[in-house]
């Protein structure tokens, strides 16, 4: 038995290290399998012969999220994670609500371009490029703008009402890095400190909002 | 004064074959300058230091367009032709509006994956695998659906009300080749009447409806 | 027991979803593990020190076809599916038999684009743009014409004599979709009504040829 | 005489607006053309048969540049804009010299990932996930690590004598952007002030350090 | 006048220095316009408005190209540069004739891999892995084989008879690089020498019959 | 017990034809599970929340290595398989040490172009197009020089003291193809003596030095 034993604990704990998505597609269609314990570069495929209609098709973003958040806005996602027929696409959406004057702050998204419809309400939008120049722009109901991949954006309501954009993504999974969080909430006081020239007690004051990630 | 004639004809000719943009952002933003009498892969840029925020922004997406047509949908493309900011960041939009019963008939993306949102009504969509499977479903105001790239698929309204839905490719130009149109318009009567088992006067009955381009 | 039974059922479970190859090599080679229970965007490769010479090779192109057909052609691959060594490469190779007067209709290719040596015979080939435009040229034996990706193209034998192509891909596997047969082997009738404005008899009459895929 | 003035104004005017490199190569070399007044994706390349030893050779990198900035660290690029030969390839280098204590304070590279060799001194370096976590450790001389695409990421020296590293990019051109002086130095107050919640008046004096660029 | 002379000699010394072809196809067709005298990486585009279809055609691979050379091989290509519609579309052809056992001497494709089909005669063909495997095998007429990019490989005619097989390459432009004439045709006898442990007199002797590139 | 056994066999075989990574980052990173038995295009990742600084480390490049080889130069690799975090990034790096007047033979990387920084000495390095030139330069410490991708290149180095490089490549693992070793070391005598035209004599005396691969 141990022989047994021994071989399915190779094979479980092999398990745990596996499965993967491509970045192209080389057939139709790959629908993600979300629940594999393979671990791989994307998403493995569920079997072609199995897939559904209801794997291309995702109903989250159509209501108003609750935007009683600290900035005031909230990001609902549409990505491979809860639309599985967009793995190897390279395509995602997300909705973004907004409370009055509510702020989706500075961000960064790593692996794709984003490009918004204002559904709803006015906005004040922008991005920074690498020259520290500032794209920026009002916006209102019905209007588009693009913010180029890996660049500095944000989206501001800019009215007392709410507001709410329609955003798509060149990449099934772009990824956000929401920079005030990640550098008060990752980085040790003293590269703050000095990055930002603030004193070790104002960098523990901001930090204070955001517990370092375990 | 001859050989000035002569060098500015070559020149100006040699304008005439010019002009690109590539496939991957080499740079932060590269708009896309589309007077320029150069033809490239893509769009050359203008000068970066030239750049405005109107250079990422379009509002041709607002409002609903005429849906008094044939097949009784119209689709407005946000793509770089209309959003110069969007060349090399391998991203669109189109707004599709359709009238009550609509239809936006069967076509292809040859560049891109698409994914559509619902903006108002009740829509049947769905795409064809290369090996014969509809993929389809119902859709309502707010779902989210998709397309895999290169297949073909279609929208059809079918309620007796208006409809409109946002789309999002990963392509800035993502192209469309719609069948019928494609078909009847541009092949010969042979080929159509052996690929549908058509009679030639059934043929070129279908063809009266498309003028074979110029 | 119960334990072992349950690793195993969920071993074995995770394991007929798994298996992919990638877009681009990553390797020396990745040969194409066709028989793997694991299902991905692409191939799973096999060990690379068990590769052969036959992994790389393939015979079936050798012989001409049995052309008859409803069309009068036959298409035979040399893609991933029959060629493992192929896995990654994005490369592969197909071989058209034409009946005297036989047509390889209408279809498009979602993940390639295409170039053809006539091997024997006299064909009409050509392509409609997206712009309705259609581009065909007769050919000889010997001759060399190309088809670029996602566009509709189509051969057809003018002799009363056998012809056959050889022709190339930019992809391990190309994925075809034959116009006549997605759209009425698989979409409703309405739809195909509305699309070809014919009669929704003539339409079943048509759809008689062409059994919806289960 | 006047057409041929409004003619060479027309080329003249439009050669400011071309030139462009495109992601992949698509032969041998194609050097970097950077005096080109043609603007494109990445840069247009020299005619092939002028191409010398000096075009894929760049010395910049071998002394120490001065590092008595406000962070007490300078980056030298050896990228395309300095080493022509470069073009197309994917691939360039850094080099980073750090005063006693000094930081590379946290940035991100829209379009590369970044490997880091220790030629002098020690380190402590990290990046941050989009999930938050930190991924950091203490570098010595000789040691080499890895930041992935995107993602936050620092260096510091940790000692009381100079250090230095050679980084590679996987692009000819990655791209900085400094997260405090692109935050400070581009958007507007009350940004900032949401963002971090900080008073107007600290932004104010934080933003002191950073001239928004004109 | 002389300012008319000068932008002159402005304009046409810039337009020495441009045109390009993208890595992906951004637009349906890019025609290269091989004439231009811009340089770029692949080739700019004709007027999409002026294409024909001899643009996608090429005849001369029709016929069997003269065998006697000092290797008893000759490789005729349908490359970009011969058929200007494969720009930008990824995929070329060449043919290749043998003398009775002529031999295409062992070399590399540094941009793609290749995919024969033996039009006649029968060969033995292979390539070299990094770990410096060896797979070859004879092939007969009709059969396919397939090499991965970038590795060493030849084919040689093992009959007594002539052959001829036509290759397909997944790059407008793969290149080639024959080994033994790019060493000892370009490289100084001292690194020969130590490269190939032969005495100096034997190096000279090879490279009597590899004038070294001007 | 014998279906525990038989499923055992299945799943313990599976698992030796599975495991990939893919050529393009779909997530922040995914470190190479290099000990599963699934083989990939590249690797699997290991599951992201056991990733650690570690992954994304390596000192292996700290010191010169033993160069008293028959070439007088080692190659000392810093990819994926020594640093797994590398794994999607498609960067690496390599130490090259020379004794003196030691001599990197020709070779290609099939995968990657290279940039190289001289650490220490002197060294006459050069790559050769496809057209057969040569592009060679001495190089001093400090310096960089870059090879493009798959065009054959060397480094020698020049002076009578060691030499070391730092060199940077755009792949996680990029190949290298030794050119004497390889065509030595595995092709057939009259291949080699038909290519060099060279005696079979002298060929097997070559070949004493380079035991085919098993």
């Amino acid at each position: 038995m141990a022989t047994f034993a021994t071989h399915l604990v190779v094979v479980v704990v092999t398990m745990l290290f596996l499965a993967m998505a491509s970045a192209e597609m080389l057939q139709d269609v790959c629908v993600a399998d979300l629940s594999n314990a393979v671990k791989v570069n994307g998403y493995t495929c569920k079997d072609s012969t199995q897939i559904t209609p209801e794997d291309f098709y995702f109903k989250g973003l159509a209501n108003i999220a609750a935007t009683n958040t600290s900035t005031g806005s909230v990001v609902t996602g549409a990505n491979v994670e809860k639309l599985p027929g967009l793995n190897t696409l390279g395509l995602s959406m997300s909705r973004i609500d907004y409370a009055p004057n509510g702020l989706n702050p500075p961000h960064v998204h790593p692996r794709a371009s984003e490009i918004i419809f204002v559904l709803e309400g006015q906005l004040y939008v922008g991005f920074v490029t690498t020259a520290g120049k500032l794209i920026a722009k009002n916006l209102n109901k019905g209007d588009v703008f693009t913010f180029p991949k890996g660049l500095i954006h944000f989206q501001k309501n800019i009215a007392n009402s709410p507001a709410s954009v329609l955003a798509a993504f060149d990449s099934q999974l772009p990824g956000t890095q929401s920079l005030v969080a990640s550098l008060f909430g990752a980085l040790p006081d003293d590269i703050l400190a000095k990055s930002f020239q603030l004193k070790h007690k104002q960098v523990k004051k901001i930090k204070l909002r955001y517990a370092p990630k375990k």
